[in-house]
Order: C-alpha cells, then sequence, then structure tokens
C-alpha cells in the first residue's frame, strides 16, 4: 500500500482549477503569496489544460474534485509510459501479467486488512459539516507556528518534535494536538470535531440483493495474490516468479485538492515477486550493481545534517543498506525506468522508510521519490512484504499459499497432519458436505511452525471441541472426529512454504506528473514560448509534417510522409494552415513533438528535389534529408538507435525555412 | 448503449461452473440434456480455465458471479486485440482518444438517461427473495410451451408472437404475461414478485460528506460526449471527427450466469464520429464500399424464410438498406476489423435493429452479430444516434455544445441574442457573480430552432419572471434585466449546430471469446489434442523455443534465440523441461502459440550446423532456417508480410525431430 499517502511531502494545487493550499491557515485573512514554485506550476498547468493533455473531469458541469480525464496527447503519453513499462518489466523479465476487476468483495479486502486499516483521520466542520483531513490541519498550524518570528527557539523546537511525529499520532493525540493548538476549520473558522477514522475505499453492492458489499479496490495487488495459487501452476511449480498488473486503483480522498498527485481514481502498476525467504539472492543482480542512484538511508536521514547520497547497489547491499539483492535489483531497473522516460537522474532518489514508517511485517522499504514544485513526490514504493499478504488470504480463504523447493539432501520436519474421515462428514452434512471436503483435502498437512489452518483448527478444538471452516459460500461446524490432526516428524527432501513477496508499486500518474515537470521548459529567446523536451519515445506524436506554405502539391507530399511514418509505426499529424512556420514549430513545441518535417519548394524542384527538412526540438537546427529516408530515420531516432548528432553527421545542415 | 442486452440471443454458462441454463424451467425435475454445443463449449471453456486464459475472479473466496481475471495468456490475447484496434480505427483514422474516470457523478448518467432509464424488469422469489430477470423467466416459460407436443397449434402461435415482442412489454404487460403462464421462480418453484425496474449501475458515494452519489460508468461513451467542446477546439474547430475511449464499463446484471458474455466489468472500444446531419458522407467510403458482408436488414427480417444476404456496402446504401456512408464506412471498417482478429467472416452478419429495438432519437442501428455455441452474439452496436447525446448534454449542463461550418455563400438566420448586463449583475450577486457571467457569456446567442438555453431562459422569463443558471456549483437566480433576449435575423456566413453523432461501440471482451470460439478445434490425429489457431498477431506468444533434449548446450542457444525474438518485438517463451518434443508441441497448441522453433543436435555440428527447426501450429509442416533468420522470419510471418507458404518455399523442409 505505498500511496496510502502518508509522511508523502505533498501540497496540491494546481493551475485554473481553485488552488486552496494548506497554508491558509498561517495567514489569517490574507492569501500566500504565490511562490516561484507556484507560479511556474501555475504555467505549465495552464498549457497542460491548454493543449488537453488533461482536462478537468466532467468540466462542463463544473466537474468533480479529485478526477481527471487525459485528453488526447495526454493519453498518448500515459500509454507509451504504460507500454515503456510493460516492455521493461513484464517482456525482459518474463512476468505474468494479470488483469482483475476493480469491484472487489469485501472478504478479499477484509483479509488484506483494508476494511479495517485503509483509513485516514478525518473532522468536520461543525457548523458546514464539511470534511477536512485532520493531520493537514494539524500540520498547517504547526508550520504557521514554526515560520511565526515571534515564538521562542523552545516552542518551534517542541512544532518541529511534532511534526515529525504526526504520522505516528493516534485519534486522542491528533485530537490533543488539534485542541492544544487552537485548530479550525480553514476558510469558516469554525470549530471542528475531534478526528475519527474515514476508510477511503469507494464502497458499492454487488448484484441485486443488496447483500454482498463490494469496494473499488484501492490497489491491483490483492487481485495477484488471490491467483497465487494458479500463477505458481503456471509458472511450473517453481520460484521465484513475478506477477504484474496494471490498473485503476480507487482512493475516495478526503479533500483532494487539484492536481494530479493526489486523486481518486488513478492508475498503478505493481510487481508482486515471490521468493523463497531465505534466498533472496537475484540472478541478474550484477546487471544494476554498478548503479548509483542518491540513496537517503535511514541513517541519512536521522542526521539533519547529511543528504542523500550516490551509492552503487553492490555496495548498499553488501553494506547491507538495502536488504537483499531481490529489492536492490527492482531499485536498480526503477531507476533505469524512470531516466528511460525522462526523470532527470539528479532530481531521483531512493527514500528508505524510517521504522516508524514501516509495517511490522515489512522487512525493509524503499521510495522513488521525484523532486517536482511540491517538492519530493513519492512515485513508487519498493516493498520487502515477507509472507503477510500471503498469509492473510490463506488464513481467510483457508486455501493453503504455499510453494515446494526441494533439498539438496532430506532433512527431518515436524509437521501437522490430517486425516479426513469422510463418513463422519457424510453423516453430518450429507450431500452439502461437498465443498467442505474439497476445502479440507486443500488442507491435509503443514509445517508445525507455520501456525496455518490445521493449528488453527487443532487451537479451536482444543478450546471448544469444534472448528469452523467457510466452504462454498457457508460455515461449516466441524468436530475433532471429522478432521484428525496429529503431529509427525517427516523425512522431506523439499519443503513447503508461503513465500515472501518483494512489491515495486508504480503510480502512473504520479511519474507523468513529474515527468512533465522535468520536461518543462521556456525557450530563452522568448518568455512565451512553451517547450515540453519529452523523450521521442514518451512523446505524444513523433513528428508533425508541414506543407511549408498553402499549396496542393506540398499538401500532397506532407500526406504521403505522414502515410509513410504511420506506417512505421510513428504517431504524427499533418499542420496545412498556413500559418507562419514559426506558429507551427510553437504548437509542436508545446506538445513536445521532438521532430518537425517541412516541405518546400525545394522539395519539388531544383537541386534539392525529394528532399525534406527534419528539425530536431531542442537544438531547432534542420538537416536536409531525401523524403525516402525520413521515416527510418526517425524510426531510428526515436528508437534510441541514433542519436540527433549523427543525423547531423550524416545529412547537410539546413537554414531554418524562409517564408 | 449497445449492450443493454435486450433482444440479444444469449444464454449463459460455461465450464466448470455452475451452468445454470434458462430452460431450467423447461422439464420441471430433470436437467435438460446437454446439446452438442454445450460440450463443445464446456471442454473449450476447460481449456481456457485450465490454461489461465481466464480465471473466475476471487476464485480461492469461491467466486462471485459476473467477474473474470485474465490469467496470462489471455491478458496478452486481451491485450493484443485491444492494439489491433488501436492501430485500425484510432491511429489510421487519426482519431481523438481520450481517457476518462470510471466513477462518474450522478449529473451526468441522468442527463444521459441512464439514472432512469438503464433498468432490467426484476422479479424476486417470494419465499428466499432471490432475484431474476423477469423477461429470462417468461422466455424460458413461453419456449417450454413451443417444445410441448400437446400443445395446439393456436397456442404455439400465441407464444411465438409473445416471444417477439418480449423485449416491448412493460411492467404490467410482463407482469400478466408471468401470471397467464403461471411462471414460478426457477428451482424454488415460489411464487415469485411482480416485475418491477432495477437499474443497473453500480451505485456509491463521492467524497467522505455522502452528499454527491456516483456510478461506475455503464459505458465509456459519456466521457466522449461531455468533452466535446474541447475536442472540437483541439480539432481546429472542423467537422466531421472521431473521438474514441477504451475502458473498463461496469453493469451490475441481476442474475448473471458464469460466462463471458454477460458479466459485470468488461472492456469496451467506443467511438463518437461526429459529424454535420446534413452531410453523413465519408471521404474514404469508396475504401471499403465493395466490401460484401453478410447483411440482415430489417426486411429480411421480417420475411421469416430470408436468411441475411452478403450486399456491397456501395450498394446498402445506394438502395437505403444502410442509412448512410458513414453508418456503412464504419460497418466496413468494423468487418475487417473482426476478420484480422480472427473471426470467420461466415460465421458474422450485421443485424439491422427492428423499429420496436431502437430509440426514438436513433436514425438507424446495426449489430454486428458473431455465431457462437450460444447462437448469434451481439459484439458491436453501430448506431446514428442523432443529436441527442449533445443536446442532453448540452441542456443538463447550460453548456452550449455545437459546431459551426461555413456556407459556400452567406445566408438570413433567424437567432435570439443575449445582451448581458453586467451591472445588475454586478448590483445582485456582488463578487460571487463572477461564475455565471462565464457561464453567460458561454450563451450569447443562438438560432432560433435550436431551443437552446437562451429559449430555455426566455420561456422561464415569461412564465415566472426569472430563470434559474446553474455556475460554479451553485444556482443563480437570473432576471431579464439581467440578460436581455431578444430575436434578430443575421446574414450569417455558416452555421451553428449541435452536431449528429455515429457510434460503433465494441464489446471486447464479448469479441475476445467468439474468437476463442472460432479459433478453437482438435487435431484430427488424436481426440485429446487441442489447439487455438489464434491469428500471430492476436496470438499470446509468438513462438516457443525448445532444445531437443536437456543439454546446456541446446539450452544456451535457446535462451539467444529467445532474447533475439524478444528484441524483435516477439514475445515468446523457452521450454527447457525435456519432456517429448510430442507434448510440448500440445502445450504449444493449447496456448495457440504458432511457430515452435526446435534447437537440436544438427544445430551444433554437421552440415546443417547454425540453423534450426521451424514449425507453424496448425498445418505440423517443419522448415530448417539458419538461426540468423529465424527472427527476422517470424516478425514477417506474424507480421502479415509472408505467409507459410513463401517460408516453405525459402527454406529446405524438415521432418518432425526424432527424440
Amino acid at each position: 500500500m505505498p500511496f496510502a499517502g502518508k509522511g508523502a511531502n505533498v501540497i496540491d494545487g494546481v493551475s485554473k482549477l481553485a488552488v486552496k493550499d494548506t497554508k491558509d491557515a498561517k495567514k489569517k485573512d490574507s492569501k500566500p503569496q504565490p511562490t516561484e514554485k507556484d507560479l511556474l506550476r501555475a504555467a505549465m498547468t495552464g498549457v497542460m489544460e491548454r493543449k488537453l493533455f488533461i482536462i478537468p473531469s466532467f468540466k462542463i458541469y463544473g466537474g468533480v474534485a479529485g478526477f481527471f480525464d487525459f485528453g488526447p496527447p495526454g493519453c498518448a503519453v500515459k500509454q507509451n509510459i504504460t507500454q515503456l513499462w510493460r516492455q521493461h518489466f513484464i517482456l525482459e523479465e518474463n512476468m505474468l501479467e494479470v488483469e482483475c476487476p476493480a469491484v472487489t468483495p469485501e472478504m478479499v479486502l477484509k483479509a488484506s486488512g483494508h476494511v479495517d486499516r485503509f483509513t485516514d483521520f478525518m473532522v468536520t466542520d461543525a457548523v458546514t459539516h464539511d470534511c477536512h483531513r485532520a493531520d493537514h490541519l494539524l500540520k498547517a498550524a504547526l508550520e504557521a507556528v514554526k515560520a511565526d518570528d515571534k515564538q521562542t527557539p523552545e516552542k518551534k523546537d517542541e512544532v518541529e518534535g511534532l511534526l515529525r511525529r504526526i504520522d505516528e499520532l493516534d485519534a486522542q493525540q491528533l485530537g490533543a494536538a488539534l485542541t492544544a493548538y487552537e485548530v479550525t476549520a480553514p476558510e469558516t473558522k469554525n470549530a471542528i470535531s475531534a478526528p475519527f477514522n474515514f476508510n477511503l475505499m469507494f464502497r458499492t453492492s454487488i448484484g441485486p440483493k443488496g447483500d454482498l458489499t463490494g469496494f473499488l479496490r484501492p490497489e491491483t495487488a490483492q487481485g495477484i495474490f488471490v491467483n497465487f495459487k494458479d500463477l505458481l501452476y503456471y509458472n511450473g511449480g517453481k520460484l521465484p516468479f513475478a506477477a504484474a498488473q496494471i490498473g485503476q486503483s480507487y482512493r475516495n480522498e478526503i479533500s483532494p485538492r487539484a492536481g494530479l498527485l493526489r486523486v481518486r481514481e488513478f492508475t498503478q502498476a505493481e510487481i508482486e515477486h515471490f521468493v523463497d525467504p531465505e534466498d533472496k539472492n537475484h540472478p541478474k543482480f550484477s546487471s544494476v550493481e554498478d548503479l548509483q542512484p542518491l540513496l537517503y538511508s535511514r541513517a541519512l536521514q536521522k542526521d539533519t545534517s547529511k543528504q542523500p547520497e550516490a551509492m552503487s547497489l553492490k555496495a548498499a547491499v553488501s553494506q547491507r543498506v538495502i536488504a537483499n539483492e531481490t529489492l536492490a535489483y527492482f531499485i536498480g531497473r526503477t531507476y533505469l525506468f524512470l531516466v528511460q522516460v525522462g526523470i532527470n537522474p539528479q532530481r531521483l532518489r531512493f527514500r528508505q522508510h524510517l521504522d516508524n514508517e514501516m509495517a511490522h511485517y515489512a522487512e525493509d522499504c524503499w521510495d522513488a521519490e521525484i523532486d517536482s514544485t511540491y517538492g519530493w513526490v513519492e512515485c513508487v514504493g519498493l516493498a520487502d512484504r515477507s509472507a503477510f499478504d500471503l498469509r492473510a488470504h490463506s488464513e481467510a480463504s483457508k486455501q493453503p499459499l504455499q510453494a515446494y523447493t526441494a533439498y539438496d539432501k532430506p532433512r527431518d520436519v515436524d509437521k501437522l497432519v490430517a486425516k479426513i474421515n469422510k463418513q463422519a462428514i457424510g453423516k453430518t452434512f450429507k450431500k452439502d458436505g461437498k465443498p467442505l471436503l474439497e476445502a479440507l483435502e486443500g488442507m491435509k498437512e503443514e509445517l508445525k511452525d507455520d501456525k496455518g489452518p490445521l493449528a488453527c483448527a487443532r487451537d479451536s478444538f482444543s478450546r471448544e471441541g469444534k472448528h469452523s471452516i467457510s466452504a462454498g459460500g457457508r460455515a461449516f461446524e466441524v468436530t475433532p472426529e471429522m478432521l484428525e490432526i496429529r503431529e509427525e516428524t517427516q523425512k522431506e527432501s523439499g519443503k513447503r512454504f508461503i513465500p515472501s513477496v518483494i512489491e515495486p508499486s508504480f503510480g502512473i500518474g504520479r511519474i507523468l506528473y513529474c515527468m512533465f515537470e522535468h520536461a518543462y521548459y521556456q525557450r530563452e529567446s522568448s518568455e512565451e514560448k512553451t517547450v515540453f523536451r519529452f523523450q521521442p519515445a514518451v512523446a505524444p506524436l513523433k513528428a508533425a509534417v508541414f506543407p511549408l506554405v498553402q499549396s496542393k502539391d506540398l499538401d500532397e507530399v506532407a500526406r504521403r510522409i505522414s502515410t509513410k511514418l504511420r506506417r512505421a509505426g510513428l504517431a504524427n499529424t499533418v499542420d496545412t494552415t498556413g500559418t507562419t512556420i514559426g506558429k507551427r514549430y510553437a504548437r509542436t513545441d508545446e506538445l513536445g513533438i521532438p521532430f518537425a518535417i517541412t516541405v518546400d519548394r525545394d522539395t519539388l524542384e531544383g537541386a534539392m528535389q525529394g528532399s525534406v527538412t527534419v528539425r530536431e526540438r531542442d537544438s531547432t537546427s534542420q538537416v536536409r534529408v531525401p523524403e525516402d529516408d525520413v521515416a527510418d530515420l526517425l524510426r531510428r531516432l526515436c528508437s534510441g538507435d541514433m542519436g540527433w548528432a549523427d543525423a547531423q553527421q550524416k545529412y547537410p545542415a539546413q537554414a531554418a525555412p524562409s517564408e
């Protein structure tokens, strides 16, 4: 659950849409002045909305907070990123991809812990009943105190300490702090309620009867866990293997401010890599061990004078900064992926979770954080979650979710073994007992140390003389007569165990947003000229084709080139509007299109006949290329086979075309 | 709304999962014998589940009706089909792709009509309160009467007539018929309630306050309609243009039986092609006009002695069988797409909606229906929906959703024109009036005939002296003083109008399921050997690579070839299990993998050194190919550049390898 949003250094607020800042509480009656970063963000998101990269959803109806559409170029960029992800992780690593529904029955999310614990603390305005996140209000109040020159250093230290612990506070502590700092509702300044838990899942009801509660999944991971047994079988019963899912997840945020970072419906790409807990080495670790991402370890974070440090993954594993090779391998692969889609590696760090951030079962967790105008944004969570998830579903579903590996030589193992008395079951449940028998078949034996379903049944037997087992949608009361459980020491040639899972979990929308920020710039020649320096593979279109002036002959050539590019898999657009070439270049720059092809009079006649100009977006330099070469040249430039410098070597330079 | 499910000739029921047949009511106490088609389907879906093409969702928890996962090979097939769709429609036609959330606020679906009318008639069991679809129960009862030899011909005619009209019956008529035919609940035989409307949308609540109702979208189309204004702007204000969306839609079916045809969460791919209602010709119609799909026109359906007829689209348009070129163009493109993904053109027909099936606003509707073991299954809906959708959203949102086209020469046009009195508005609403002013700016004038927002305001003024306008999330009471509306005759150089929309709407899961049925066969040599003859572009993997026997040397070559194929974009698997080559071929056949590459001893030494065998799935014939050629050969075979016969010409034949 890497996007539970606790601890991420994020303040939302984008562009034309109402920017509500958590710092509102700071100055009681005046809006804070926008910072340089705020202005930069407003300018950029303005372009994003004008060019339809994003559109506030249901805009003609006034919009709904926390929902965004991707318009045509945004949709293309998002698909390109997703496709690169699929190539980089799923295809390259032979992962098993699955697609599961978003609507999920309660029992699955009860087992995973989301029904009980996927919550934020909320407070309500005593008069308007508007809802606010309790931690956000407290944080804003504390930051106001911190910024207030009239406060004593002692007070500021107290506030600083509280700010650091804000995510650890329980309802009572949070309530006490809100009272102590006299926090009121933002804007109205009304009194607020005590903090209480609000579950962030969208709830619905499955089927017409209304008796089956469902939720929209808050993460895609659970679909993989519940399919573990089938996926292991598909993989020939062998570990390690990884499964992956790309799809929509849903979080009913209490008060999402505008912006792409905290939305209520978003795309996740999640990997569950299942391994033997006793062997978390990775066969391909050597391929990433020399990478040196910025690591912000627990130790560095605790020392306020320290910054994140570039460190080779090899050193990080050998010095036990990162818990194991597999986790480090995925940190390396994640680094390569993010840089490939256009994240500036200088603005990317991997931050280790502090002890108080990690769940008790987690072995080690790191977040890929990307620097943006919002501060450092958590975009990928990489966690060694041990056997927690599989164990939870195994217990709740009564289906053993285990793997088997052979020992080098046989060993003695203590086990619980069950004998199923079919006669006794038949006598009690008659024909209805079939699902029970099937369930029991699946739990015939287990390791004594595993504390699995048999251990659970044995405990119930000794406590109450009976045990309840769910199967086929009903509960069966099972007696020791039906299920005889005994201990045995067996010689075993291998072990059966619940695998550990290493989970890299990507927030595609957040990566996309940060990528936009890193790609955005203004041309120095003119303040008005916005450019997105998208990587060619990520750019929504690879080329724009222009007839220099409006002419049927030039249009025809332009359309022919466009078709050739499309056939070569290069999405492109033809602009025959005949406005100045400068304006048309500016349009392609705003869409981040890497190459512009101009068809001019020289294309039709003279010494240059049959050639066109190709302009590279960032250098704005141009070369003259035979029409027949264009598709192949662009394919190579976009795939990274060839750089622009190579193209400049191969083809003659061309001055910017005259109008 | 092409999948409202009315009128589709579908009976669900798949494989291992409980097959409940609507024909249950036919024979009171005995299950009907499975037909040959039932057996075929059970065998095929058995393979689909065993090979993890599909997995009943949440299976370890007993599953939930109407939800399916795609396992690894199913996920790949689905993505291939979706990608081909994107290529065939979006890229080839330069459509504007968007991605909108599934969670949709009530106002949008109120405007579209779904809140009020997206319903099925339901009855409940008087004792168990189980829910059933009223029409399904009636249909089963009527079919039992029809099949009963003891009934008179008159009775049978009456039943036949009722069966034909079953989708037109209202609640009262349906209730009367259920009573007349003494219909009881299936299985329990208890009395049933009177039929009542059940809305098929999943309902949820957006935000923590609970005051904003949302639904999971029942179709992706609405996201496009609400973005029409921005999309038109993006397209330079020009018609025609098409927008498209691929995504999940949701229908809370009353009693979905197992099977992929009626599920509660499914992938749709929808196109909205916006045109001038006065010009529905299509510039590329000539590219499809000679296609001759099977057309089942209204006239043919009314004559029970007639069958669907192959007819050129050109003839169909000129004879007014199909309403216009644009609709016919999309029928042609749909035909080409379905055949490309592997639908047998002999088992594909386009059926025109009867008058009673069409909404009052629709100009013409056709369904692409595919023959399967369930009968003819509606997989694509193609409808000319006139201006209905844009008009509905324009009225509900008070935002004009219009286009403009220039006339050849200026014309006189009657209009309503508004004068906005900013002073009066400022006086009443002070600073709060800003959103109102913005809304009014957008409705400055309209065609008198359009009955748009100004006409609506004028009516309110004359009736009540005021008019309510929603803007910025609140309602403003506007007076004639603030908004002066007068009629004017203007000379116009063009017209402003609400475009018509032609909507091709694809159910990806249904197409996928029918494609599986058309691809499925048993090898004649042996009853046990299942093959899916997937088109190479659709197949989950393009190749399997086998070392003939277990050997480090052969494994190394196999892995090298696998890597080369992957680099060439060809998903593949290496099988080093060392089981018999026959068994490994059988495994690839079950996954529909088109090519198997075997590395044998001859690869390493002798006259054939450096060459491997390539086997084609359906002919099972083999050729011997140099290792260096393999990736390029497969790329050509998979893209359709080259056929297997060409490969057989180019490379020497090879006998099946000896073990």
